[in-house]
């Protein structure tokens, strides 16, 4: 008999040589059904494989990654049955599952070429195979066996893959005719897959080298049911509409220019204000939490960051130094913002009764990432952190961590983002020489955050080996609309930077202590902030936040006063009012607002002007009626104080 | 006969050989009292040279900087003479008027050393000799005679300089027992020289080389009355007292970090408030007159800046460019936000019914400067400019830049400085190659500026030679509180960039036009803008600016909560409060606010704190009543309100 572990702790006594469908089955009739793999001691395997000595294990089903990754490893394999039927003499090389979907690489000979064209017809080859129901089926096969069989199918690429195994580790799956060589795990049988859609072609060298032949790679999709594929589908389409990229254009947010230079962003007058208003959101929350503001500048000298360390670390990979014409100076853009403040935090002594202290800045920093992997506001080469820094004495540190993360939780809800969780990001316990500081300090540090996340009942996971260098950190989750997760905020523990830079403040004991920092942004930065809430509301932002809450529209030139008078009324109000004076009919105005995402149209003909009212619209929803400019005023203040 | 022309045009005619003295005698006895020197064509000459032929004059007095000029360069002339008769042996280098009194260079030997401790002696000479009152005398020297003089004297430096003369324009000035190789010219005689002080002693190379002998420089001023060596004196000591390096560290405003780099200011939290104050106050001014913000990065690809003919003019002597690890890429820090705003012009099509557009930018630019040349906030190598953009067709630009001067004049008005003046900076006709941009596009900025500033009615003088290399200017002058002028914000056309940049609208005759540029900052620097206001108001801001508006001041500890419920009040209304909650004796909080500069001082004891009430301190001034917290509240926001 053998003892597998469940993952709830609880432990179950088998026969040696029971199989992962079995143990399903002794469970629940529901989870052998949803079965799709097993874990066992960490290692995936398929649920027919014999379990002969004690371990952990883990049962996967569709709703758990592994699982999914099953699932779409094995239906990259009837992809490749499919392609092999209707196409016989292609090649393969491989084909694995992705974070949404799978991809197989192919090459479909010389005289053959796979397009965009082709697709469905494989797709409907897949659905036919699905259906048979065949199973995958594991079998060990010797080297030379293995050798033997692709040499005869003229698989030069198999055959390469081959010479890189050992001997007694190769396995091939087969399921209908189609045999592959391949570590597995897969899924019981073909049947499970019932909703494919295969969506791209792209080319790819063999391997990821440039110097191999280049194979064409398939991308697809599949799901246990054709309303989840239904599902999937829309929400790419509403992705691809509320993508920031496309509506920063639209709505006039924020550009990029080839002569400024990639990942720069250029935030325009609309962009500008949106910006402008998130800070001073952030700005009054964080003067009403005692945070006090500084403002430095956007280089320092190479010193300031071979003390920080950070030059060791990043000097490298970083924009590299600005020298000076004369006197051999050498500045580096700044890449954060801590080290000026340490700096202000040395420039006068400081009492344990002046702590904590809390300095914020919006501070623009630079990053250099390679130019392909910029992506619109998310993957950026400047980016302002909403920062802070705070320094503690020890026993403020829990106290202030846990201020920081109501801060954090108040900035979210107040801009919409409901649904978060937490990652408790602490050091790889494998490799602990990546870090910088003494394991005392890091042990504290991160005990700190579990205990200010348990106290305050953070739903949070734990996450060894992704801390910074310099400390572990709690990263802030949200997810948007469409159900997609981001990373917004951080807060992060440092005993390293008051060490490095010898900070200090004289203690009730007359004495010289080290104080704590700690390292906070909640939005993160305003750039990546920006785009999540784009693609949060659509462009639909919060009153209170649209870079222009009202637009008036007159029906003809003759309302052009009385409208002027209303957007001068508004504005004096201190909201932001528009006026569009064109000579063009009210409709077509009244579309190009909906398509800005005005949230409030104001239409005023004679009847309105006469009266002193405005016709009232409403983004998206239409026209709710008639009111006075005072009513309306009245109505926007209070959609705006939330 | 001779004719000469008088400063106000007037012809007088002379017999050949008059001398200045003898003009100024025919024009009013006070004039031949007070007359110092006189310039012929331009030439500032003796009063005792006779003028031989028709020329354009003007008598110097004390009043104009021509007459200074003199009477301090004969001051030098006297020092010498006393520091030779105190110290015969003593080797005379040069000894120049300069904008604030004289010095002169000179080597007292191997053997002696001057210092400081010897000036009241050189002085009480310096008195003795002038009381003498001798004239100053010239005399025309052969160069052999001149050379065979200093020879026989044994003055190497003399020597040096006479080398360099050509034999014919060689001078000698001879007063008492003092001979000087001089150019002159001089006043009539020593007893003018009423009121002296010598200020200090320096080391200085011979001829600024660091290869020559180290000379003593010792600097002196004097003065025509006694009254007004004292006026000087004291606002010597003024100016010293309200040097903003000295208050901006009292006060807590900013500071410097060797660490972080020369000339790059760190705002600490009350310089950070002050200056987000006055950028709000801006902020609003400008969205009221039009203006839209945008946001650009602090770094732009070296090709943005070859375009805009920064790379070409200032490259050299710039921070220099800031290389990539991959990608081959270089950018560079922006000096200024000019080219960023072009390409947001460019961002999309113009047409004339969007113009004018002006976008606004507080940008951070970085300059290089020698670190020698640095000073406090006045000269740094980074600073954020209230810089704003506007693009207009040509019809526009009148009105816009009267548009704008207003603007700079309301925000002088609001900040108080009330005596301002204005340069307009045209291009040097002599040397007209130095700058960008046709003949034609020049002539029309320059009329442009010009007719605003006569429309205004502005105080303004004209400068050749003073524009940017790119456009002419307006450059606008204020007087501090201490009569210092400081040059602030600077109006700019721009002809060039938008041709450089490929600017275009579409105009009503729907073909392609070139827009206008106008280039503007009230402040100038934000920087630079709080050194002058700090020493302008010497640390005491407008109470809407003071970082810290009122401070609660407990006489005991018992009023700790009644203190702060006071200080939660005045922070719920906006206001910038704090509480002193040290438990300490209430005169040393007071005497301690006062060295703040804090507005208001809010004493609260046991009877305040039963009856509600703040007994309210104004800073300078002492006490001015008890109030209720509301009562003191409404005058606060009556004084924040202006």
């Amino acid at each position: 008999m053998i003892q597998l572990t469940l993952p709830d702790g609880s432990i179950r006594t088998y026969e040696s040589g029971v199989t992962g469908r079995q143990i399903a089955e002794s469970i629940s009739m529901g989870l052998a059904r949803n079965a799709l793999s097993i874990s066992v001691n960490g290692i995936v395997w398929d649920l027919s494989r014999p379990i002969t000595s004690d371990a952990k294990i883990a049962i996967h089903t569709w709703n758990d990654v592994e699982g999914k990754a099953t699932y779409w490893h094995s239906s990259a394999h009837l992809m490749a049955e499919a392609i092999e039927a209707l196409y016989p003499g292609t090649l393969f090389g491989i084909g694995p599952a992705i974070e949404q979907g799978f991809y197989y690489d192919v090459d479909p000979g010389p005289d053959r070429k796979l397009t965009s064209e082709d697709l469905p017809k494989i797709e409907a080859k897949m659905v036919e195979l699905a259906k048979r129901d065949v199973p995958f089926v594991r079998n060990e096969v010797g080297k030379s066996d293995a050798d033997t069989y692709f040499r005869e199918k003229g698989d030069p690429y198999k055959l390469e893959l081959i010479e890189g195994l050992q001997d007694g580790e190769i396995t091939f799956y087969t399921q209908g005719n189609f045999t592959d060589l391949c570590r597995g795990p897969h899924i019981p049988s073909t049947g499970a897959i019932k909703a494919i859609k295969l969506q791209a072609v792209a080319g790819a060298y063999w391997r990821g080298k440039e110097t191999n032949p280049m194979m064409t790679r398939i991308y697809g999709i599949t799901f246990p049911k054709k309303s989840e594929l239904e599902a999937h589908l829309a929400r790419l389409e509403e992705a691809k509409k509320r993508d920031h990229r496309k509506l920063g254009k639209e709505l006039e947010l924020f550009t990029f220019s080839e002569k400024v230079g990639m990942g720069l962003p250029l935030w325009l007058p609309k962009g500008a204000v949106l910006r402008d208003t998130l800070v001073e959101f952030l700005k009054k929350a964080q003067s009403e939490a005692g945070y006090s503001p500084v403002v430095t500048p956007h280089i320092g000298s190479k010193t300031l960051y071979v003390t920080s360390g950070h030059y060791e670390k990043y000097g490298k990979d970083s924009f590299q130094p600005i020298a000076t014409p004369n006197e051999g100076e050498e500045y580096l853009l700044k890449p954060m913002n801590c080290p000026h403040h340490c700096e202000i935090y040395k420039a006068k002594p400081r009492s344990y009764r002046d702590l904590p202290i809390r300095f914020a800045e919006f501070g623009t920093v630079y990053r250099y990432e390679q130019s392909g992997e910029l992506h619109g506001l998310t993957r950026v080469r400047g980016f302002t952190q909403d920062d802070a820094h705070l320094f503690c004495r020890p026993d403020q540190l829990s106290d202030e961590f846990k201020k920081v993360i109501d801060l954090v939780l108040y900035v979210f809800t107040k801009l919409g983002f409901e649904d978060y969780t937490a990652q408790i990001s602490l050091r790889d316990p494998e490799n602990r020489g990546k870090y910088i500081g003494t394991d005392e300090v890091w042990e504290k540090a991160e005990q700190a955050i579990i205990d200010a996340v348990a106290e305050k009942g953070l739903p949070a996971i734990t996450e060894y080996g992704e801390a910074a260098f310099y400390g572990p950190k709690l990263d802030f989750m949200v997810r948007d609309a469409i159900g997609r997760k981001w990373q917004l905020g951080t807060i992060q523990v440092d005993y390293n930077l008051p060490e490095r830079f010898e900070l200090e403040y004289t203690g009730a004991d007359n004495q010289k202590h080290r104080p704590v920092m700690i390292h906070r942004a909640p939005f993160g930065s305003l750039e990546r902030f920006v785009a999540v809430l784009i693609e949060h509301c659509a462009g639909n932002f919060p009153v209170w936040l649209a870079p222009v809450q009202a637009i008036v529209l007159p029906i003809t030139d003759a309302q052009n006063d009385y409208a002027h008078q209303v957007v001068k009324t508004l504005q004096a109000a201190g909201f932001r009012a528009e006026f569009d004076e064109r000579s063009e009919k009210v409709g077509k105005k009244i579309r190009e607002a909906e398509l800005q995402k005005i949230p409030f149209m104001l239409v005023v003909g004679k009847q309105e002007a006469e009266n002193h009212t405005v016709a009232v619209r409403k983004h998206g929803e239409g026209d709710i009626g008639v009111k006075t400019v005072a009513e309306f005023s009245m109505m926007l203040h209070e959609l705006v104080n939330v």
